[in-house]
């Protein structure tokens, strides 16, 4: 993509009304515009990062065999009766009359309306199990909605839900679920550590939080620091394999990390000090088993092995998509703006054209542009007449991890810099070269 | 995919609500389920096809050089009081009061939301042309939803919207737009007629709607039958090149073809009477240009060469992504089922195994299956244990062009069965054959 055909309102003041740093740095940067409170337009850069970041989980969902396919966002008010959530939701359920004076929503979670597809489709345990998730928009009518995307009213959300014949093969199914976001999270460059949360108005008991950490955290949490040395790497899963996953499970869920909701002193302090942690954390995603407590509440049994109807045992499984921009910005950033991590970076690779005009410097970015497109990468060629100081400014604040960097003075010697936004370390290298090295650093990725 | 594992619950009997062919085939094959009236669930198999359709029309908005994003799905009513049309729309605008009681909408259409993002950060002529669209869910409150997706109230569209210095730029851009669709349409194995509209409540004189001819088809047109030999084909396109766009437009909007709303007797008898055509047809997308009426209307203007601010020339453009399924149907089926157009096709390929269980067979099966696979083919193998017959009606219901036929007699012979859904014709092929000429065929869409 060539700037000067690009939308990418950067900002120079700093927004007064955003009060964490990934909020400030998305209006700078011209990735969001506030519509109204708590509802965002995702402009081309923002648009971007959300689809890479919904492509992951896409990607991994589907290795674990995960069906996916897509609900409505306004439904009807009356499955939500049957299963008792629309007078326990209160104020946070966006609640529509139609024109014909139905009582319609826009959906917050979707556990009634997959429960209604499944009970009218499937009878047999035959037919079992199964595993279906969205990516759709949501809305909360938060009070005070606040921090950007963090926790906006309109939100894009990853909600998936299985439905298994035994307690057993659900918690194989939630086990499943841990293991694939440990992978998406780790895809995108973050550290998102499984926590004992509390299943709240969902119901169940077996739930995990994945907290990123970071100081503008909501939650606060406890944890033996040994948690964050686990990383879950390039091993190779069989996501059919119930030891396997359960190994992983227990890998990541038996050192001490809670929430402050499922804190508990006396455990905490039997880890050696040390290792004691407080810290803030940042929620991206959770996992729950909730038995069959929708399943009987909406009568969704299957035929069992016996000729019985069996009430279906569920979880569902949620990831905060458009949220997680937030905290990977949270996550990963510096004074001078966004360091995204090449798992999800809007644009590969950066090109700064030092004298725009010189027929040289022209004919050398342009021939970067193609080498890098020829490549399978999308660079972002900065070819608008602007200062130098001023494109390295929105390099920096829109926070592309590499960039080319094109002047008639290197050209005489035959060499552009290459340099990396997180460490700031540049190297003189031909053209050549540097579209290689930046090719090699994305085919790890 | 294996259907063991899928997802995929056909329906035997017809559904009695379904008045049109496209909708009782997508209920039948598990593609669709209603949620409310005109609200769907798009199951796997529909989710797919969705998705499929949707990255067509982003790689060929992508080559027209507009810039994707998002906008949010509920809007304050304030954008639209400034434009007129808050009291104008109708019931037809679904109307929300939020948790503070302020007015909200669900987002049928989004000039006003468009206008406010640019007119809050483009100030000069420097920073155009610009052209941004979206992919997203729209509503309208249908008093009568019906037909399935092809006129339900939630539904999913894509929205362009143009800004331009000058009439003749923004004629640029509505040429530019109905050349892309021209070829989005192609891709999809449709004929959509470009005919002259009515621009309705949109304001304006230039508009052309995409009628997809098909005798379910809501619109009457007429039309000289000669439009209907020009194809698209492979030409080769410079977006930006402004006469070989016109050129297009040209050649493609000259010969008469108009709906009953522009309709023009005289002129339509004007043509030699073997090519008057009376027929009906399915919109599947429309252009605008509709000059400064919105940026007058909500002071979007530039400073021009001069310093002096101008008012932006805008066109809207729209292509309905969720009802192109329905017309695709329409336009393309039989008796016993869809038959899906390469271009948009859930799966390449069917795998028929006659006989499930038999050592062979399910070998042979599983080699076509990995063969295909790593051929960059998703094929769909029916790996159930039920009979030939209800395994081919499946497959001719679900319409996947190619299917392969897989028993122990072939076998013996070294041979499958691979057989066209489009002309139900067969040969017989060595397995490696098979998997090279369903992959030649592919390669050309």
């Amino acid at each position: 993509m060539r700037m000067s055909r690009y939308f990418l309102p950067v900002l120079k003041e700093t927004p007064s009304e955003a009060q964490i740093v990934s909020h400030r740095y998305m209006l700078r940067a011209g990735m969001i515009k506030q519509s109204s409170a708590g509802i965002y337009s995702w402009l081309p850069l923002g648009y971007k990062v959300l689809k890479k970041i919904e492509n992951i989980v896409h990607e991994e969902q589907a290795r674990a065999g995960h069906l996916p396919m897509l609900m409505p966002t306004i439904q009807s008010a009356d499955l939500w009766r049957e299963s008792g959530r629309y007078e326990a939701f209160g104020d946070e359920m966006l609640r529509i009359k139609d024109r014909h004076d139905r009582d319609m929503l826009f959906t917050p979670t979707a556990e009634e309306l997959i429960t209604d597809i499944f009970r009218s489709h499937v009878n047999s345990y035959k037919d079992l199990p199964l595993t279906m998730y969205q990516i759709q928009w949501k809305f909360r009518d938060e009070v005070r909605p606040r921090f950007g995307v963090m926790r906006g009213r309109e939100f894009y959300m990853k909600d998936g839900y299985n439905f298994d014949l035994t307690k057993e093969d659900a918690l194989h199914a939630y086990n499943r679920h841990l293991v694939s976001y440990l992978r998406t999270y780790e895809r995108m460059g973050l550290q998102a550590i499984p926590m004992r949360a509390d299943s709240g108005a969902m119901g169940g008991d077996n739930t995990h939080e994945f907290l990123v950490l970071a100081d503008t955290g909501e939650s606060e949490v406890f944890y033996d620091s040994a948690v964050t040395d686990l990383t879950f790497g390039d091993r190779e899963i069989d996501y059919d394999n119930v030891e396997q996953c359960a190994g992983v499970m227990e890998e990541f869920t038996t050192k001490y990390a809670r929430t402050d909701e499922t804190h508990d002193e006396a455990l905490f302090n039997a880890i050696p000090e040390a290792r004691r942690k407080t810290a803030r954390g940042i929620e991206v995603g959770q996992i729950f088993y909730f038995g069959t407590k929708y399943s009987e509440a909406m009568k969704a049994t299957v035929q069992g092995p016996d000729g019985k109807p069996v009430p279906l045992h569920m979880g569902s499984h949620g990831i905060g998509v458009s949220r997680l921009l937030g905290a990977i910005i949270e996550a990963s950033h510096d004074d001078k703006g966004i360091i995204w991590p090449e798992g999800v970076t809007p644009f590969h690779c950066g090109i700064v054209n030092l004298k725009q005009g010189d027929e040289e410097a022209d004919g050398a970015c342009e021939a970067l542009y193609k080498s890098l497109t020829t490549s399978g990468l999308e660079p972002l060629y900065d070819d608008r007449n602007e200062r130098a100081g001023g494109k390295f400014a929105t390099m920096d604040l829109i926070g592309l991890p590499w960039r080319i960097t094109v002047g008639p003075r290197g050209l005489k010697n035959g060499v552009v810099e290459l340099t990396s936004r997180r460490t700031g370390e540049s190297e003189e290298l031909s053209p050549e070269d540097a579209v290689k090295k930046v090719a090699a650093i994305y085919a790890e990725h």
